[in-house]
């Protein structure tokens, strides 16, 4: 199974494409898609869409895993990730991906155990488990390939539960 | 100019196509596209995108105006209105259709000629200035028919602007 992971935003996105096999993971791509703060909002919100359209187009994921999102204090900032969160999704509505959804805690919960982990304990347990060469930047990244990570455990589960485990 | 306004939400879209020729308007279309509290929220903000996508395809509309969103008390509200009003634009940017955006002060302004103004008085102008046969309904319908006379109004006076007057 792919999974594309999700940590949505509108300065910068991050994605994660990990293969789920034989309880094994392996990176497949991860990185981020940026946009500039001189550019006009909408414009941003097509940039992300079109990048996370194309991510899709080229690696034909089997699942999309991305982060709800929260009360932050800074208003304008969580209008415009929403509105981006809001793009991102029709990206991969276009494809018909199913997309699953997970809260920071679980994905905290999922990768290391403990649902208020520290950023950099995220960012070593991700280099550690999917073997890379340095803790990927910026933290979207590892974000991203945690979420999908996330959902790798919690599908896991469902397909346990389906089996009557 | 065929001008689509649009009072972007996650309940309730509210649209409305007025075309805008030798300074007099004339309705098109208008309405609301509405989902369900009970739908979840991914499949909803999917509703609208294709529901405005299928109006767009339907009517062609040269321009687009939107209104912008701004701080309101419920976070969860906020969040799933900006997710809206991203997969809304993405409609729109599919299409290729120029998007314009107004601050409801602007809107307001715009069509009462006071920044301020209530809802019932905007819905009362739209009644006359359209010659409907009622005020529409819901609020939304009203709003989004404003929001496309916001743009009319501007528009002149950006061409205005641009022919040295």
């Amino acid at each position: 199974m792919l999974i594309l992971g999700i940590d949505p935003g509108i300065a910068i996105v991050g994605y994660g494409l990990v293969r789920y096999e034989n309880n094994r993971f392996t990176p497949v791509d991860y990185g981020a898609i940026e946009t500039k703060s001189t550019t006009p909002t909408v414009d941003r919100l097509i940039q992300v869409h079109e990048g996370l359209y194309e991510l899709v187009e080229k690696y034909h994921p089997d699942v999309a895993a991305i982060e709800e999102l929260f009360f932050q204090h800074n208003q304008t900032t969580i209008i415009n990730v929403a509105q981006a969160r809001g793009a991102l999704l029709m990206a991969l509505a276009r494809h018909r991906i199913p997309i699953f959804e997970y809260t920071p805690m679980q994905v905290k919960q999922a990768v290391t155990g403990y649902g208020r982990a520290e950023k950099a304990q995220i960012q070593t347990m991700m280099r550690m488990l999917l073997g890379l060469p340095a803790v990927p930047k910026p933290d979207d990244v590892a974000d991203a390939l945690a979420i999908a990570i996330c959902h790798a455990h919690s599908h896991k589960n469902i397909q346990s539960f389906r089996k009557g485990i």
